[in-house]
């Protein structure tokens, strides 16, 4: 059977809730307690199954040298498409309920299926390139009505292609790294001179990535048919981003201390290969784009989402926001294929920030500023007595996402940060 | 006598306008056709030193492991500020006419020293970022009166703060790479929608760059008095520019596309210690930067900026631009400063671009874009019949820079480019 049919399942038991069933199978760095070697894992149900420990036993060989007793995914990622796809059907049969090979082998099972408690999970990649988009049409709609013109929201080139702009590779966290409060240069319009001081327009943005999988060459850009042959997978990611630097910064060269000071990654990386029966039809595209730019197919991604908050001390987490995937305006193609239009080559491990994936209700939005309308209409929590404009410090930042099967889920897990304070000095 | 000393020299005879006498020693990366590894020499005169040669014979260990004999500076950069001046103290003794040890070893002199014109020169460094700064007065002038409101040139933020942007780490390449003319979005304001059409205004932007020589911690900015320490050395870099597709998408998050195709940087790494002699005072900064800016003591320095152009049939280059990094407004410990700010970490090996070096007077710009004034002043190049408003195909673009010493220079050798005609299919 394809490691995609439903009515697979694992001698692992799995919930039906569960983000990690046999059919889906993402890639992660882990360690543990009693082996803190960082190594290739593969989640399933409420366990990690160690490739390190597989390969070692032999029952999992992608090449003559160890690719998963590695302490990035880079490695196993570059061997290609082709190996991906083997390896994950090994996985798949070495994990079947019908398979004995490891469902009989008490010591082995003993050795290579952790208990996901018990784990310690890394960044996934070495990550040389992190490109954030902007590719929501609702999301970019309520920041033009924000912050400038609200009868021409939308700026002029934005329907015509995927704005992006280069973001900052060394600060991309893995999720559970506490956020510091950045520090930095903020003025209201209403203020003779700016200040140093600490953010206080602290705010999440709820996107999604991709992994590139394979290198392009500099001067080569990548045509739309081929583009999937370049991503490996996806992961949540939290593009923290300070609102009021931003504001006093980003004009002419794009925001830059404002979102550099961290953006957050889920752990477990879901292949494009696990996602494949949930791809859609995305918006219709209105004006047509360009010839490079056009493409044929489902190619959106229906992924639901949900960001929860959960100050300090409140018992409880709120969920804030629930949207989806599908609603994005440019495709995770046309993003990778703009990105490369001029010639700029890509790498193993590189992310694609989608851009805050915002609905077109304000319970969809995916960021604080447009939930709270930039201040005007602070969020009720579910305590009863909290609001929130912006994130306040202590605060933690949930956001999950799933795709929905019959009966499953394809789930990315958590990507979490909690706010910790500014260091004034 | 200190490295720095004027009064030594080498028994490799170095011409008074060498770019690389003994007081330079910049470390570059190379290989030969006799031997095709990478790996780490210093220019001298018309030679390179090997310094895995060197290292191999015992003549230079900086710790237990070669660090000499690799493919990138990365590992002996990460050795710290304390091993690069033991390291070239060492080199420079080994280099000193007055020294017999390497002088008098015809065995060893004919393995290590190699003919500048036999050597092949690769990327000096892995770069894991790259950040291009926007911190000449001059320049942030022009360009907001071509572009922007011609009475309100400067944006209010410039003199608060050293504006910046995250580049595309990807395409840094070393000098002598090719660079293809760009296919992209255009459409300028009288087109009633965008094209797809390759680059009509292909620019450069001389600039100089320094390369980070320590790794800094998430969440903790670094301190201006500490910032020199984190400083390894100083190359060339041209930021290719195409000025078409910026001006379309460059709106609201910075420019992409335009910038992302190619970033070539000189080969020859000079160190900041090589470059201390050659510190100046900066521009008067006015308004007082706010505290974390502030800086005492020559933050300046004073390097000779030369561009010139070759078209492909031309027999003679044409010098086009003559300026100097002196005249930069912000300076590389307030660039560093600022962007860890909020947070940001930085990593071995990252280029911090200072921006377009332009001075005050129209011979003195840094780009096409200004020496052209967008086009308006076609550029007459000395063979008499050529003019440029920006590059075309096959054109060569050369940067070179140098401190003039008495009696001798410390050069960054060159970097340069030639223009290949864009694929359009």
């Amino acid at each position: 059977m394809h490691p995609n049919d439903p009515r697979l399942s694992s001698f692992i038991s799995v919930d039906a809730d569960s983000d990690f069933p046999i059919q889906n199978l993402p890639f992660g760095i882990f360690s543990t307690h009693a082996h803190p070697n960082k190594r290739v894992g593969v989640a399933i149900g409420e366990f990690v199954l160690d490739l390190a420990v597989i390969e070692a036993a032999d029952l999992l060989r992608v090449q003559v040298n160890p690719v998963f007793n590695q302490a990035t995914l880079n490695s196993f990622i570059a061997l290609g498409k082709p190996v991906w796809q083997e390896a994950r059907k090994k996985i798949s049969e070495l994990l079947r309920a019908d398979h004995p090979r490891l469902r009989d082998d008490t010591a082995l099972r003993a050795k290579a299926l952790i208990p996901m408690h018990e784990v310690q999970m890394h960044m996934p990649m070495q990550v040389s390139g992190y490109t954030d988009f902007y590719s929501s049409r609702e999301h970019a709609t309520n920041v033009g009505m924000m912050f400038r013109d609200p009868a021409n929201a939308l700026l002029p080139n934005w329907l015509h292609l995927p704005v992006g702009y280069n973001g900052r590779a060394s600060s991309v966290v893995v999720s559970g790294t506490e956020i510091r409060r950045p520090m930095g240069q903020v003025k209201a319009p209403t203020d003779e001179a700016p200040r140093y001081a600490a953010c206080a327009k602290l705010d999440f943005e709820l996107e999604m990535a991709f992994i590139v999988g394979a290198e392009s060459a500099l001067g080569q850009p990548i045509k739309i048919e081929h583009a999937h042959d370049f991503m490996f997978g996806m992961v949540l990611l939290n593009d923290w981003s300070a609102r009021d630097i931003q504001q006093w910064e980003y004009v002419p060269l794009g925001p830059f201390n404002a979102k550099t000071f961290a953006t957050s990654i889920s752990p477990w990386v879901v292949t494009m290969d696990a996602l494949e029966p949930f791809f859609v039809e995305g918006p219709k595209q209105e004006p047509q784009p360009l010839s490079y730019l056009q493409q044929s197919g489902a190619q959106g991604v229906d992924i639901a989402l949900e960001v929860s908050l959960q100050p300090q001390a409140a018992s409880q987490a709120t969920t804030i926001s629930r949207t989806n995937f599908k609603t994005m305006y440019w495709s995770m193609a046309q993003q990778l294929v703009h990105h490369t239009i001029s010639g700029c080559n890509v790498n193993v491990g590189d992310v694609m920030g989608s851009g805050t994936v915002s609905g077109g209700t304000p319970d969809s939005y995916g960021s604080l500023l447009e939930l709270s309308w930039n201040g005007q209409r602070p969020l009720q929590l579910e305590d009863g007595k909290s609001t929130r404009s912006f994130l306040e410090d202590g605060d933690e930042v949930s956001m999950r996402g799933w795709c929905q099967g019959k009966g499953y889920r394809i789930g990315f897990g958590e990507v979490k940060g909690r706010i910790s304070p500014a260091k004034t000095s």
